[in-house]
């Protein structure tokens, strides 16, 4: 459920909110939407790379029954970094950075179990997809115990130019996948380093996994052989960690 | 929400079904309820070793709008195992057992999530308290991804005798608690063992922790300095497992 304070309606609130620099997470645009001020909305829409979807009326009017005007923008409660702000400092806060991305997790209870897990684990930056992601409004934070308010969390518009441009600034790129025979324990992992987990339907993308160094796995005792992919981060991040501190 | 399956109501179908051997989660009595048939199920309540709660009738009017007389029994998705049954073949399955106590962990989604990590870590079965632990129902089941219908799962009426019962049948007993500096990396877990969790509001309760013979910390690297109680599990036991693996 969304919060009152957590969206704005109408088309020129929305427009004003955009201008006035706000943190939209995402618009809700009503299917077959068109006028003057809806060409206006959409231009800034793509100027400022806000994710939008069409979605039918009634998807609007499950958020708000007041006067919509076939758009609904949903605030975002933590403000975004770009990945570009943040390369020049990867190695600024320690010898060997750790980075998370996260490709297309969709669940808004796993990303913010994820983030709880990275905060704890010293992850220096969250990357998520700009489309595909969870939405982060109070449930993600809730769950998250107030850890979105504390890490860095990166929207990039194409993951894999963001991969490449972090593997260029020397980080190795690893994959956390079952299509490997590797284990987390095998891994170097005491080295510059950005993590990938997939998500929850497909795991990580063909075009990702093709720039990743190393492709690794978490050890299955029993029958089911799948574990959560935010206890699967956890796993991979606390291996990080331990090897960090022991070896 | 309970399914329409996962309860039965009215004193003397409760009576015939805990007769008839039925695994009863647990049993809703209406506050103040009395008359003969109510004697004879409390003493089978007593008898069997069901949970039992006092609640208003509010509370039962929730669950079913239909004649329910003043008592719901929940049906277990699952069936327990005693301790006892298994005592004698903890070292059946593996040189080095692995059990996992759960002191009063209360979340569904969180007792469901532990389930499937332990599933996938090797986990030999959990024990939980007759009270205060997760009520066992869809949520769970659906949580644990399967897990609950492939793990043991053993109920408790004192967690302390059986904590001494395993201690006694050479378990090692660790406590995963912010209350030491050691940390997990630096514990001995490649031996019998038994890991207590403790729940999200207090940790383990006293009496557990007396009886305990290592006591070890998740390392923690962030400014929130606390996991889910669902992610320090697998954190624990994959350290475990890790040790079992490579050591």
């Amino acid at each position: 459920m969304q919060k009152e304070n957590e969206f704005i309606f109408g088309i020129h609130p929305i427009i004003e909110a955009i201008k006035a620099g706000r943190e939209i997470e995402r618009v809700w645009l009503q299917m077959g939407l068109h006028g003057p001020n809806v060409g206006e909305l959409r231009k800034l829409i793509k100027l400022h790379q806000i994710a939008v979807q069409n979605v039918p009326v009634q998807k609007l009017n499950k958020i708000s029954n007041r006067n919509h005007q076939g758009v609904i923008a949903f605030i975002s409660p933590i403000s975004f970094y770009h990945v570009e702000e943040i390369i020049p400092f990867i190695y600024e806060n320690a010898q060997f950075p750790l980075f998370l991305v996260l490709d297309r997790i969709s669940d808004v209870r796993n990303f913010g179990a994820i983030c709880r897990t990275a905060e704890c684990a010293g992850v220096d930056a969250i990357i998520i997809p700009h489309k595909g992601a969870a939405m982060i409004h109070s449930d993600a934070m809730k769950t998250s115990a107030g850890a979105l308010n504390r890490i860095r969390v990166c929207k990039s518009t194409n993951l894999k130019t963001t991969v490449q441009l972090l593997k260029n600034s020397g980080l190795q790129i690893v994959a956390c996948t079952e299509k490997t025979t590797d284990t987390i324990y095998k891994a170097h992992l005491n080295t510059p380093l950005c993590i990938i987990m997939g998500s929850e339907e497909d795991g990580i993308s063909e075009e990702l996994f093709s720039l990743c160094d190393q492709k690794i796995k978490i050890p299955m005792q029993g029958e089911i052989g799948s574990l959560n992919v935010s206890v699967a981060t956890a796993v991979v991040l606390y291996e990080t960690l331990r090897q960090r501190l022991i070896e």
